[in-house]
């Protein structure tokens, strides 16, 4: 990384005027940084007629825990490569890539200007009849593609190769499969919670299956993943979304990314309980997410089975037998994955406004103890679990 | 591997004489071609006063398959790292590494002249009770210590990346997990076998099986295995055993070097049942081979739950209720993939010579239809199996 330095608002300018032919000529061109998230610089560059684009830098740090925890900018170039192979794969749900550059660890994107962030419209109760269904054949094509279902075992291992990012999934492995199962300094655990906190550090039951499914996030490189699918980083408007921030990106358990869909939408309508805004509107939203959880496993499930019958190209994985015992399996993981979300947004470091905008302590503190309860739930019984409906009658058992 | 060339004898010597200073100086040398495997041409380096070494290059396409099946000579590194990783962790048991030049693709080690391949010896009925010790203690030590109970996630992957080896492992994926179960150009099968083997092409139940083993094969990167754990790369004589030969090496899961080293003792005993040798004898080579097939089971499990209760370094995989989970999971895919080789060594390409060496015809049929019984019930069995006895058990019912 010996050229590489922080960009200051001119360089993402001339970054973005170099490798686009997006602003054409004789364009007055300017530059907003939009913030930094922890682990990135990100800059708007437009010009006079109003188009723009988005420049994202790596940073040699993560911001969230201090230059302590060095992560290697390497991390720029899976981004990219992640978004850019399943932009092939699903283009109109994945941000497009314009450029990147490995040396200044810098991508350039269209800019969704468009579109929010989904896990803010969620939290404004705002609702998306397909989000669904476009989410079910994002997470289908991407995972499918990307698997020993399509590729050959040469090729898949080339792959594996290409994306080991060792560092950032060392983050999740330490934040979403660790810390909220031990007494750990990075927690965040207010002290309404700290007896329920505790009680995980000395749940043996619970941590045995934490294990298997951490272990599973470290040895099972089954697809070419997001690793990082929550509702920030999944943009969205009335017509469509686009998924955005792929640097956790990794080879791992398919469930891990359909969990953290489900978590993200479990988070959400379990904020929702804790929420005395008007009623009617409220169960309206409440109803929505029902819908779209049930939906979102029921065309992944459907669409991943269309994809195995007719597009598998390894012959011993074309046995039915196989393959339906394999989508009972990524259903488990997702199930168990979506509960240690649920947990480590509680306990752990990185809580989300789903919970905490729960003004009234009282009620958040009930939510959280929804999530942890709904977690444990979702990690314990996920082999038992038949079907996403008794998901939703656990969900209502709740309140 | 434009510098590459193929040794000569004089090449090899001199290779050997650079690279040790085992033959001391004013030593006059001589080398033999000890012949080629299906991949490697192998020589024996000596001095005039009885010391030795051998040679061994990899060659750029598999022999066994012609210059069809291309190779990547990288294979002589990752069986010299493998032997190196695997000789740190038991140097008693692994061949010593003295050199090795990626170039060259040419690996030079320590010679095992007091040593046999253990196949020879079992096939001519030799006992040796450490046998079972020894591999257990080799399996045991090998793939602990290069697993996520030892390693961090960033070690374990870098380790992964290092020894994709894709090029041999799609050698065993496909003449282990695919081509006894099709059809194939490739299987070598007997007049009398033809009817048992499209059994297994039509077998739906058995395919789901494998199906889930190949996958397995493919995407479980649970340790650094040795990959071709057969009693051909074992040398062994009364006091000591050496594994050699580590050229499909890779991550992938455990229970398939310990399930290679059950069925090259269960191949040696269905072999057994087929001679008509001294009675007395042969009883007690096979009473031998089911105390050592039990010993080994036994002896992995009881060290590789002592290194996981006492040595792992990831603190989630230190829940002793994981870690039963774990020993039991390796003990059913060891019988999966033993059940594999028992089948591929029957219809697939490559035959045993503890078969093969049956020359009354009848009786050699017999034999191999007990191996494709064994194979299919280990197989479909093999997670309500509770323990090695009732392997022995279904072992004794086949005679």
């Amino acid at each position: 990384m010996s050229d590489y330095h922080s960009f200051t608002t001119d360089d993402a300018m001339r970054f973005a005027d170099e490798h686009s032919d997006w602003f054409g000529e004789h364009s007055r061109l300017s530059c907003e940084k939009l913030g930094e998230d922890s682990l990135n610089l990100v800059f708007r560059v437009s010009n006079d007629k109003g188009r723009s684009l988005i420049v994202k830098q790596a940073l040699p740090y993560a911001y969230c825990v201090g230059e302590s925890w060095p992560l290697t900018i390497d991390r720029a170039r899976i981004e990219a490569e992640v978004l850019l192979k399943h932009g092939k794969l699903c283009p109109e749900l994945t941000v497009e890539v314009l450029h990147y550059d490995v040396t200044q660890a810098a991508i350039l994107t269209e800019d969704l200007k468009e579109y929010r962030m989904l896990r803010d419209e969620l939290v404004a109760a705002k609702q998306f009849p397909q989000l669904a269904e476009q989410l079910a054949s994002y997470l289908a094509n991407t995972l499918y593609y990307t698997s020993d279902f399509a590729l050959t075992g040469p090729n898949k291992k080339q792959q594996v190769g290409r994306f080991l990012n060792a560092d950032m999934c060392l983050i999740t492995e330490d934040l979403s499969f660790t810390d909220p199962y031990c007494n750990h300094e990075r927690n965040n655990i207010t002290p309404e919670l700290r007896t329920a906190a505790q009680q995980l550090w000395h749940d043996d039951a619970l941590q045995a299956e934490v294990a298997q499914l951490k272990a599973d996030f470290l040895s099972k490189p089954q697809a070419l993943l997001h690793g990082n699918l929550h509702s920030s980083s999944i943009f969205i408007n009335d017509d469509n979304c686009k998924v955005i921030a792929a640097g956790f990106g990794f080879y791992g358990p398919m469930g891990f990314d359909i969990g953290n869909v489900l978590a993200s939408l479990l988070l959400n309508y379990i904020g929702h309980t804790g929420l005395t805004e008007d009623v009617g509107h409220r169960q309206q939203h409440q109803q929505f997410l029902l819908e779209q959880i049930s939906a979102l496993w029921h065309q992944f499930d459907s669409s991943f089975k269309q994809l195995m019958a007719q597009e598998c190209r390894e012959p011993m994985l074309q046995n039915t037998a196989y393959q339906q015992r394999f989508i009972s399996q990524i259903f488990a993981d997702a199930l168990g994955y979506a509960g240690c979300e649920l947990i480590r947004r509680v306990v752990g470091m990185a809580h989300v406004a789903d919970l905490e905008q729960i003004s009234n302590k009282t009620l958040r503190t009930e939510c959280e103890h929804k999530a942890l309860k709904l977690g444990r739930q979702l990690i314990m019984q996920r082999r038992e679990l038949a079907n996403i409906e008794q998901v939703l009658t656990m969900l209502s058992y709740l309140e």
